[in-house]
């Protein structure tokens, strides 16, 4: 048997970040473009928009700059408060899941027995 | 900001036990009846009913008890390792949520600050 979990992190009791959101900034820190990680996620343009503007919203820091124009015509780059937060997310997870796992193995009964 | 989580216990790669079948069982516990249960969650019988087979299929043990027949037209109860198992898993859920918490409120940086 295995224990999973899923965290996500709300604010003014609306959804902030979790696993897709943190995809999504995550492609787009590794694409440079909000069209090329929506593509890659199989996500339509306007949903990535739409998630990202969330955040935005309910972040205390910008998480994104855009560059306009120049040869590839423009670019989308996370801040460095965007690639902490990814960090911090990431992290979390990685420190839930380890302590889930700790106590579900060393429980003595029941579910967590074979 | 909060973290919230879920947890779940998969076995054999499928889904075991998750938040949704505990409140199911807790209400078959209370309700004594299947029917009763399903009713109370909002769910059809033949819903309720195949999250329980599902259940006792992937269980080492037993999780219900039939008593057919009598007054009241039988009855349906938890037996003591179906009792365990909410318990156990009750007691994981509130350990992970307040390890998250600590962890959430303890990080010094980004998405926990304020």
């Amino acid at each position: 048997m295995e224990i999973k979990s899923r965290i996500w992190i709300e604010k003014e009791g609306k959804p902030f970040l979790g696993f897709g959101k943190i995809q999504l900034l995550k492609m787009v820190d590794q694409t440079r473009s909000i069209s090329a990680a929506a593509k890659s996620l199989n996500m339509s343009y306007k949903k990535a928009w739409n998630l990202l503007n969330d955040m935005e919203e309910l972040s205390e820091q910008p998480l994104l700059v855009k560059h306009i124009g120049g040869k590839s015509g423009g670019s989308t780059v996370l801040t460095a408060y965007g690639k902490t937060i990814i960090k911090e997310f990431e992290h979390l997870n990685t420190k839930c899941e380890t302590f889930l796992n700790n106590e579900f193995k060393t429980s003595a009964h029941g579910v967590s027995e074979s």
